[in-house]
C-alpha cells in the first residue's frame, strides 16, 4: 500500500439483522487506515456521550441548514431525532489518507449514491431467509406481528442489494469483514487512483 | 467465499522487469481458486514439455484456423512462432470455478480486454524509473545500446497503465500479490455476480 493516498469513503449497508457493525467491528482491527464516521444530531446528548466523538449535537435549527446548505451527505429522522453524516468531517479524514467507514440503513445510502459517486457501496446480507429471522427474532421479544413486519421490510430491503457495488454475506462475521477488508484494499489499487504514480516511474 | 462462484479471468500486465511471473507465483501460494491459463503454440516442444500441461502444441495451419475462427483471446508472434490464449479452456476452467490467470504482454493485454470486456486487468509497475533500469540490467548482459532500447520499450507500455481495472506496484513481490489477491477477492464480491443470492434470501 502506498503513503499518503487519499481515503475512501466506504458505505456498509443492509438490512436490520444482516449483522452491518459486527462486520464493521472486525474490520476496524483488521487495519489502521479506517475509521468510523461520526454523525450530526439533534438528539441531546447523554451523559457519557462527548461532542466530536460519539456525535456532534446540534440545535434542529442549525441541522436544517446544515441540510439545506449541503453539508450532510445523507439525513433522515428516527423516533424524532434527526441524523446525519456531515460532508466536511468525511472530506478531511479522507484527505488525511483515512478510509471513513458509514454504517447506513438502505435509505441513507441511497442518498450517499447521489450525493457521492465515488463512494464504495457494500450491502451485506444475511445468509437465507430463515437466518435473518431468527436474527431479528433473537434480537427483541416484539410480538410475532412486528417481527413478520420486521421481516417483510428487511426482505424489501435486500431487494435494493443490486444496486449497491458490492454484496458480501454474512454467514461469518470474520470472513465477511475479510471481503470487505478485501474490497477496500482493491479499491485503493484502482487505476485511476494510482496513476500518477506511474508519471512518477516515467520521469525517474 | 460462496461455492459455485464462477471464476474470474485475471489479466496480469506490465513491462519486462515489472516482476509479473514472480507476483503470479507468489499469488498461486495464496490461493487454490485460482489456475495459470495453458498457450497454444506453433513452436515444437521442448523433450520435457507435456501436451496439455505447458502448452497446446499445434501446426501453424491449425493455429491459422484457431486465430481466424475467434477460438484465442489474443496471439502473437515471438521469434518466428505463434502463441496465443484458447478461449475454450480459459472458458471451462473459468465454469469449473478458478479464476484463470493470464501472464500477457501489454499489447496482448489489449487484445483480451476488446475480446472479453469482463476481464480484470491488472498493471503490474515497477516502484521506479531507476529501479526498472536497475531490474533490466540485471536480467541480461546485453550492451547499453540494447539495454536502453529496453528501457524505452518498458516505459512506453508504463503509459498504458492508465487503460487497465488496476495498477500494483511491485515494489516487494508478497505485497504487491497480497493487493492482487484481494483486487481477485473483492471481484468475486461484486453485486452483479451475486444477486443471485439475494434471490436465495427473498425465496428462503
Amino acid at each position: 500500500m502506498q503513503m499518503n493516498e487519499k481515503g475512501k469513503l466506504l458505505v456498509i449497508s443492509g438490512p436490520s439483522g444482516a449483522g452491518k457493525s459486527t462486520v464493521i467491528g472486525r474490520l476496524m482491527e483488521m487495519r489502521d487506515d479506517v475509521c468510523f464516521s461520526v454523525s450530526v444530531t439533534t438528539r441531546p446528548p447523554r451523559p457519557t456521550e462527548q461532542e466530536g466523538v460519539d456525535y456532534f449535537f446540534v440545535s434542529p435549527q442549525r441541522f436544517q441548514e446544515l441540510a439545506e446548505g449541503g453539508f450532510l451527505l445523507e439525513h433522515a429522522e428516527y423516533v424524532g431525532n434527526r441524523y446525519g453524516t456531515p460532508r466536511g468531517y468525511v472530506e478531511q479524514r479522507m484527505l488525511e489518507g483515512k478510509s471513513v467507514i458509514l454504517d447506513i440503513e438502505v435509505q441513507g445510502a441511497g442518498q450517499i449514491s447521489r450525493n457521492c459517486p465515488d463512494a464504495i457501496t457494500v450491502f451485506i446480507l444475511p445468509p437465507s431467509g430463515e437466518e435473518l429471522e431468527r436474527r431479528l427474532r433473537h434480537r427483541n421479544t416484539d410480538a410475532d406481528e412486528t417481527i413478520r413486519q420486521r421481516l417483510l421490510q428487511a426482505k424489501r430491503e435486500c431487494a435494493e442489494a443490486g444496486k449497491y457495488d458490492y454484496i458480501v454475506i454474512n454467514d461469518d462475521p470474520g470472513a465477511a469483514a475479510a471481503e470487505v477488508n478485501a474490497i477496500l484494499t482493491a479499491e485503493k489499487c484502482r487505476a485511476a487512483d494510482r496513476i500518477k504514480l506511474v508519471t512518477e516511474v516515467l520521469i525517474s
